[in-house]
């Protein structure tokens, strides 16, 4: 391994990590357990909803032809005959002449094709005056009005949503096929690291990168799976990447920043696998290995937390887009450059920064430093091919 | 109760419900489950972090002072003598003249300063030639320099992202003090109501509402318990509304969007609580009930669909805001009106929109419908004071 990384575009990497990417899978759930799991099928409506046309308002049920030139002064004259009861089949139609009332909801009785709002009407005994016009069809819901029978009511891919619940719901779909959770491992390396737990030495120092990534696998639709601090050394690292790859989709190694660790971790990933890629045009975040072993994707990401988490949203992302068959949204925000960043060509930056009152402020750091990264918002992303970002231009954040 | 609602505004319907809410208290959690949750404590050091200084590059730990004017031509020329383990403590201090080779995030050795990239250094085995100067504290991480000792690392209502779970690993915290998730309890009413596994008759509809209001609450950090469907009658309701009261910490009662159905609500209200308001100046929504029992909010929610997902989004968020410590982040993103929106003034309206190429477009549809809020990226709302928003006009959508 030489001293200098042979460095491959942003983009680059994410077509070799994407292409190494195995989708997990499809299972069927209960609809209690939707939200956020992406369809893996297509949902159709195995019936007309509504499954019969019902009115949308409290009123009376009319035909809109007996409404025509009704108003205050001349109000149309309506025999009021009976009620629909809600969840009930009206027991008679409406004749020319006459109405029936119905509650929002209830059944639209034959005969009748439009519903008078109870607000503009009047009822005295069994006679009702209708002081405003209806045209047929109004404050109605047509059967099979909101899907019809057979018709697509969500698409595979979609990542449900509290309303995409209620839209299966309506549909019957008490349970959905979606993409199967990818399950990652994650490893931390590192011979200076101890558990949460534990009270770091005079030259120790808590594992925060596994909490890191399995946050970060969590809020984005995985189940991770941590394999907890193993030494840098080539054997016990492919014990470590022998388990977790029998157990997960694929595999996170964190922890180490040094040359020694990288080419630990590269060595282990060669010598069952391949190393796909070993140094990326993204700051922070060049030391970043990619590779594949039993056909999965095994990703070395630089120990530095702050390094680390950028390279979880800048290549981890995509990869796990590809993997879980679909992602949250980001949130972004446009703003302008508090500060000038400087940024060399050929190397994608990604600036933390604090925005405030539309302001974008990098906050400029040793990528080592947490305390960075947990005060800032988001990031502002410098393409490669620019040479840095002027104060004051627009800029997009991506909130996190 | 009276045909025509007296309506209060949205800003004061927040107001009376966030006055009703009573946070949902605290309790320890492992960090492992800690993503999304809120601190309820602030969070301070228990020492120093790093606890020890440490390079953060592989390099040479060096006298600062020593490198001074080290250039390709000159370069300073300083003795090796041994390195610094990860994980370990140095075995000897940096004399002056000397260095001694340190791996990213290995300890800096008594007497050293500074570290000199390995790039910038050449050896030639108990000789080593630096080629750039260093400054003091260069490519050094201080002891502390991340959080001091008792140093807050993060304030009280964070909800916890995956890089806060990396700080609070690195300060030791295996087990946080975060809000409790709100229960909410979820009431369907309506006798046109089935549930979703059932088929419905030809005046019957599934039960839509409570798989959307569970879904809701879940993406809002609460845990919903649903109570089925009950007849729209006061006894049952009542009955439903003692059980939901005494395991949870609000009810949501959604179904009833006829007059009848509302009223049964206020009177089961009424009758051993207090109804705070009835009629809501936001459309749709505006049959809204807010409500008191046993000292918890009870919200009537209006039968459709998209009238209830609105008052969810409008009047509950703020709701669980205030019960749960801390709410997710609403994406926003700013866009150009694709038609024109009429409103009465004194009246909020959330209209439903797709978004595309900038453009906000509104998906006008009536609320019963549940295809309009399926197709719809989010709401623009138009405020109580304004007579609709022109087509072409800058606004902000809400995405969902």
């Amino acid at each position: 391994m030489s001293l200098f990384f042979s460095v491959i575009p942003v983009a680059e990497a994410i077509r070799i990590l994407t292409s190494a990417a195995v989708p997990a899978g499809t299972e069927e759930i209960s609809l209690a357990n939707g939200l956020n799991r992406v369809l893996a099928e297509d949902v159709t409506s195995d019936g007309d909803i509504p499954g019969f046309t019902r009115s949308v308002v409290d009123g009376y049920a009319v035909r809109a032809a007996d409404t025509t030139g009704a108003g205050d002064a001349v109000p149309s004259m309506l025999r009021w005959t009976g009620s629909v009861p809600m969840g009930g089949v009206p027991d008679r139609a409406v004749a020319p002449g006459e109405c029936l009332y119905v509650p929002t909801g209830a059944v639209l009785p034959p005969g009748a094709d439009a519903v008078v709002m109870v607000e503009h009407a009047e009822q005295a005994k069994e006679l009702v005056l209708v002081r405003r016009p209806v045209a047929a069809g109004e404050n109605v819901l047509a059967r099979g009005e909101d899907f019809p029978r057979g018709g697509m009511v969500l698409p595979k891919g979609r990542r449900l949503r509290p309303q995409d619940l209620g839209v299966l719901a309506a549909s019957g779909k008490s349970r959905v096929r979606v993409f199967r959770q990818p399950r990652v491992g994650v490893i931390s390396t590192g011979n200076e690291l101890v558990p949460v737990t534990a009270v770091p030495s005079a030259s120790q120092v808590r594992d925060a990168n596994s909490s890191l990534c399995a946050g970060f696998l969590q809020e984005h639709g995985c189940v991770p799976r941590c394999y907890g601090i193993v030494r840098d050394e080539q054997e016990m690292l492919r014990a470590a990447l022998d388990r977790a790859l029998s157990e997960c989709d694929a595999v996170l190694v964190s922890g180490g920043s040094s040359k020694d660790a990288r080419d630990h971790c590269a060595a282990a990933i060669a010598e069952q696998g391949e190393v796909l890629a070993h140094g990326i045009a993204l700051q922070p975040g060049k030391p970043t290995i990619l590779g594949r072993m039993q056909g999965k994707p095994v990703i070395g990401l630089p120990g530095h937390p702050a390094s680390a988490y950028i390279v979880l949203r800048a290549l981890v992302r995509p990869l796990i887009g590809v993997m879980a068959g679909g992602l949250p949204p980001e949130r972004r925000l446009g703003a302008h450059l508090g500060d000038s960043i400087p940024s060399p060509r050929g190397r994608e930056d990604w600036v933390r920064v604090q925005v405030e009152g539309g302001l974008a402020r990098p906050v400029f750091g040793k990528s080592g430093l947490l305390n960075t990264l947990a005060a800032s918002d988001g990031v502002v992303v410098v393409p490669a091919e620019r040479e840095g970002m002027e104060a004051g231009e627009a800029v997009e954040v991506i909130l996190w």
